[in-house]
């Protein structure tokens, strides 16, 4: 592994952080519990996956990280959103996230429920009040915001979420994981890398190619992640190894075994490099994302 | 009470129901069950205020309803959310709502979560995707995504819930029942009316005064809640009377009394309708409303 996509990701991350920090709020008035509440989530050492994704979409077609930083960091509202929300004891009801306890264990379930309530309606206000700022028309937001929304949405994210807890337990089935997988994690990480292009201003055809390159990560990513709950270091993880077949959820190794995933990953990454074909070298931070995604070790 | 507001709420509610109707997804995939979820506590049999004061607020400045369905819409997604989200056992723990079981009860609490996160995120997919077919344009849009996903969130409807479940059981304080009021009710019903003002075009003075009007109307809306849940007819409501005394809520009339409750909500629908003076009598449902949001039974 290349130190120079570790570089990157830790430049990018800070960039994120810095905006993340102006764009959320201090804790003030009768409801500072709850805002407390989102930001501890959001503050609690996020990889920035989604953000970084947005960024490096936009540079691979020759824009940068101010064009789309409101954007970038909606995105991780909203990732961080759907964690508290997963975490939930009536969910997959998780104790520890990153090596700190879970939203509802540190502020009660009723706060935790809100500070994701919060979190997501702050995401879409972040994108409609400071997503021009960095030089896009109205009409190009528009677009990134109907993307997103679709992606986070019940056909998307929340969708998968749905079939994740529904089919906990039940018979493996290739299309039940592929379903879960591109809906509850594809959907978003696409939907990231797509309108970090669309926010500099991409063609069709470019369009096309990432929204293609982050359906294959996100896919790739979720896989990893299965891969990590069996076979990773959870004082590096930050949470529980295992608790995926403790909990009988429908992973990739549960339905295809543990060497055809990785295989599966290993495809995916490089059908996602392959789909950047047509670009030039701006484009190398998603092809070392790519690699890097299924390496990591957390 | 004339009957000339309850015809007009009818024909409203009707092309809203209609325009909802279009807009839902019908149960398909493998995340049906909370596509059910979503529309079960949608078509429950809500008023639609809040997509009717948005549609009377673009008729006042001389608009109609063609030119806001989308955002009503999405106005009462996010209602219907917040519904599902109130009524789960970690916040109010409330079984019924409109005279039928609540969401969780008949899902279950992960399916009634998931279905309010849904709720919210389709409502900005909506706004984003349709609501410039009223032939507005993106600019006046994007700034109703802001204004309604401000009086949504951690700053409007998010706080004041935040703020109603920490302040339960605690002593009567004026000013802890108005922030409830103003942010867990009336800064929604605001943002109703002021953004279908705003998308039929009306002027920075009419936008001035149409808020000011629904912030009195969303209030004067809260306490008439809080006085039916003393002295209204369980039947006729379809929840139960008395939930808030027993639960230790802060309402109006538990800080005020009953008496100076109603005379509060008298003098607040006597200045949202001056609020309309420089209005002709185009903003005559707004008046009406107005007077019957205090003398409903429901």
């Amino acid at each position: 592994m290349s130190k120079g996509i570790e570089i990157y990701l830790d430049k990018k991350r800070t960039i994120v952080d810095k905006a993340l920090e102006k764009f959320m709020p201090q804790p003030s008035g009768l409801a500072s519990e709850m805002i407390t509440s989102m930001n501890y989530s959001l503050f609690a050492g996020g990889k920035r996956l989604r953000p970084i994704l947005c960024i490096a979409g936009a540079e691979a077609v020759g824009g940068c990280a101010d064009n789309v930083l409101p954007v970038a960091c909606a995105l991780e509202l909203i990732h961080t959103y759907s964690l508290i929300h997963d975490d939930l004891p009536a969910m997959d009801n998780d104790d520890f996230r990153r090596g700190k306890p879970t939203n509802h264990k540190v502020f009660g379930e009723a706060v935790a429920i809100l500070a994701g309530d919060g979190l997501l309606t702050l995401a879409f206000n972040l994108m409609a009040r400071h997503g021009t700022e960095g030089g896009s028309r109205e009409g190009v937001l528009m677009r990134v915001i109907d993307l997103i929304s679709h992606a986070a949405g019940y056909k998307g994210m929340v969708g998968g979420q749905t079939a994740d807890i529904a089919y906990e337990g039940k018979e493996p089935d290739p299309a039940v994981v592929h379903y879960i997988h591109r809906h509850k994690t594809g959907a978003l990480i696409a939907a990231s890398v797509t309108s970090g292009a669309i926010l500099a201003g991409c063609n069709e055809e470019q369009e096309r190619s990432i929204n293609r390159y982050g359906q294959q990560v996100g896919l790739a990513f979720q896989i990893a992640d299965d891969v990590l709950n069996i076979e990773g270091d959870s004082s590096v993880m930050g949470k529980d190894i295992g608790s995926d077949k403790a909990r009988g959820k429908m992973t990739y190794p549960s339905v295809f075994g543990i060497t055809d995933s990785k295989r599966a990953q290993e495809e995916l990454v490089d059908s996602a490099i392959d789909s950047l074909t047509g670009f030039d070298k701006k484009a190398d931070p998603l092809r070392n994302i790519a690699r890097y995604i299924i390496k990591r070790k957390a």
